[in-house]
């Protein structure tokens, strides 16, 4: 008898559950268990009645392309919605230079694609995003780690990184950032870094690809959209910019994009057709239709309103129950809280002990590309309600108490 | 300046436009064009009004997980009702062997990237579709050709080539097919064949992909539904078997699905997590909904006697105005007219006389890796119109008439 799994690839060989693990996405949600693990959107804020209006009005069947085939680039007036939407984040765009994806991963996906070679070396945040870093390992990338500090990554362990690859005869293709509220640390990079690293890209001929999922979820009395402004908006040439609906409207559509230089965005285009011929059509005229009845613009004053809210909800409930024993720093938009565990206490044990308790959450160490993290967790305030938020965390307490018995 | 070009990985530099422009899709569509060049099912056939009323339930909120990120493996009921479209077609299934995708163009991408490395051999028919050329392209596989009879791939050449490689030392990873009315051939693949196929791949430790879409626009009294029962249903072990909804449904929904052995699937869900995360919930919803009330059931006899219908209008055209000229044989079913042209004459030239006369088609050697097809071309007659279709083929004439006369 023959066995499929003699014939896999060396990118088949990686790609296997401890991929998905990472995600923290293995563990079944049902029952009353309160999840901080999924960096979902919370679904109460989808504009139900708007969506429903808009998608009745695509069926009725006037115009015969809403479930047709489509161009693989996208459906225009879509990237041409898009472009309204760069525009306000200060970069001028031509339609050439836009691509419609299934949601950012996918824009990370054929990005990686179209440079990565076997071996090649990406550079990633300590910590970073684990979607991305399942892009890049099916790939057979190099993953080196880069130190962040309170104000985003570390221009200082930047360097000393780069200058170890190059030593070793390895340059680096690529820098993976996500410089707003950054998946999991919160963090905010600050526009004299975003500067200095468009400088810094071109000086070492590096691709920086910015993927950019929560840039207009800032906080009131945190941050003010000024200090959201994409890397891309002053680095045109070596950026490959990821942008995505999935947190401003709703992730059930999978609708991304992607901006690149002109000739990069051709062979995307090559590359979106390999990978699915083309984003649904559907999928894209509800977004095209929410952008240009401004139902996106109306939402996102109660986006961030409702997630800053959350946050201060979660940070207060775990002052009260665990500010002795956890540290984390408040961030300034996004969906994460990023916590540091007290010492005799690992984050996979914890989370052993919180399942138990029915709360969840993703263990740091699946954000790193170094096997570090194990003193941190990441709690997601996004999707549970305010009762869940303190349901959550003093079951959190339960856990911890119970696990710093056990290690004592 | 930087130039992103420059850091393009092998992959990358072979996604470029000549790719794109085997889809045939680089031709503008607009004006009183007929298009027999898009193998684009008939819009006015999709079943818009329950998918309307469908839509609105889904919308009404009730469920909030509709717009929702998803399981990567797909929506569980969505693969519970593909289990029973499997069971009519003779494959006896299990939830933890079928995932979902973006289209079956995404089934065939996942699997390339799960079972090629650069280099690996792959065989592929003469003729065959593009897009699939295009996904074992960007993995840098080594594409050979095998040729056709007219009951599908030819046995004697399948064993030639398979030696040749051999002999070369470089061992065939996979076969690639399309056994019912394959695109762009139309040919069905015969019943003995396919069971000698299940025994070849096995005694070969050799992989079949088989990509289904057309499998049940079989067309009343030229094939029927026992005809084109899958390869798979006889040889679960080395087969992955491909499905869509794109041509029984709707192609703007973008969901296909795969079914390969349990194993191979774990490792395909992490491949789709580093691909797109998940598809569509708001898709996948109206997609099972589609079959759960019978929709997809009671609309595959039209859509079967609809392009039959259409076939013969097209063949009854071409013998009447191009009868002396060209030849094809009639297809038992699927969506394609796949047409010898007259020595003196070759598919490019011909289709730059073609869009003089407004009506396209796609070049016969968009469908061959070894550079070969340029007496061929492919009609796709499930887009147009009975009208349309007259017309195109009038034009046609025209356009061949001018190009025999130039070229004598």
């Amino acid at each position: 008898m023959m066995d499929l799994a003699h014939s896999l690839s060396a990118t088949g060989r990686r790609l296997n559950e401890s991929v998905i693990r990472r995600m923290g996405s293995v563990i079944p949600t049902q029952g009353n268990l309160v999840s901080f693990a999924h960096g979902f959107p919370d679904s109460r804020l989808f504009p139900w009645s708007e969506l429903g209006e808009i998608t009745a009005g695509l069926l009725s069947g006037v115009d015969s392309t809403t479930l047709q085939y489509g161009e693989m680039r996208g459906y225009k007036p879509l990237i041409e919605s898009i472009l309204t939407i760069l525009a306000a984040r200060g970069i001028t765009a031509s339609y050439e230079e836009v691509i419609i994806t299934c949601g950012a991963q996918q824009g990370v996906d054929l990005a990686a694609r179209l440079l990565v070679d076997p071996g090649d070396v990406v550079l990633m945040e300590l910590p970073t995003y684990p979607g991305a870093i399942a892009s890049f390992v099916s790939l057979q990338a190099t993953i080196a780690g880069v130190e962040q500090d309170d104000d985003g990554i570390s221009l200082e362990d930047l360097e000393t990184v780069w200058r170890r690859q190059q030593a070793n005869g390895r340059p680096v293709k690529l820098l993976y950032l996500v410089p707003n509220f950054q998946n999991p640390s919160g963090r905010l990079l600050s526009l004299e870094k975003r500067k200095y690293l468009v400088d810094w890209a071109e000086r070492h001929s590096t691709v920086i690809i910015e993927d950019d999922p929560y840039g207009s979820l800032y906080f009131e009395g945190s941050a003010t959209g000024e200090e959201t402004r994409p890397i891309c908006a002053d680095g045109r040439e070596c950026v490959i910019y990821l942008g995505s609906f999935s947190k401003m409207l709703a992730p059930g559509l999978r609708i991304g994009w992607m901006l690149a230089p002109a000739p990069i965005v051709r062979r995307l285009e090559a590359a979106k057709m390999a990978a699915d011929l083309n984003s649904g059509m559907l999928s894209q005229r509800i977004v095209d239709a929410a952008i240009r009845r401004g139902v996106i613009g109306r939402l996102a004053p109660t986006l961030r309103d409702v997630y800053r809210r959350k946050r201060d909800a979660m940070e207060q409930t775990l002052r009260h129950e665990l500010g002795h024993l956890l540290r984390w720093s408040t961030p300034k938009g996004g969906f994460f809280l990023w916590v540091t565990l007290p010492s005799g206490c690992t984050d996979r044990s914890l989370l052993g002990r919180a399942i138990e308790q029915r709360v969840i959450f993703v263990t740091g160490s699946a954000f790193y590309v170094d096997g570090g993290g194990h003193n941190k967790i990441r709690l997601s305030f996004s999707a549970p309600s305010h009762s869940q938020i303190r349901r959550g965390i003093t079951r959190l307490a339960a856990a911890l108490a119970a696990e710093l018995r056990h290690s004592v």
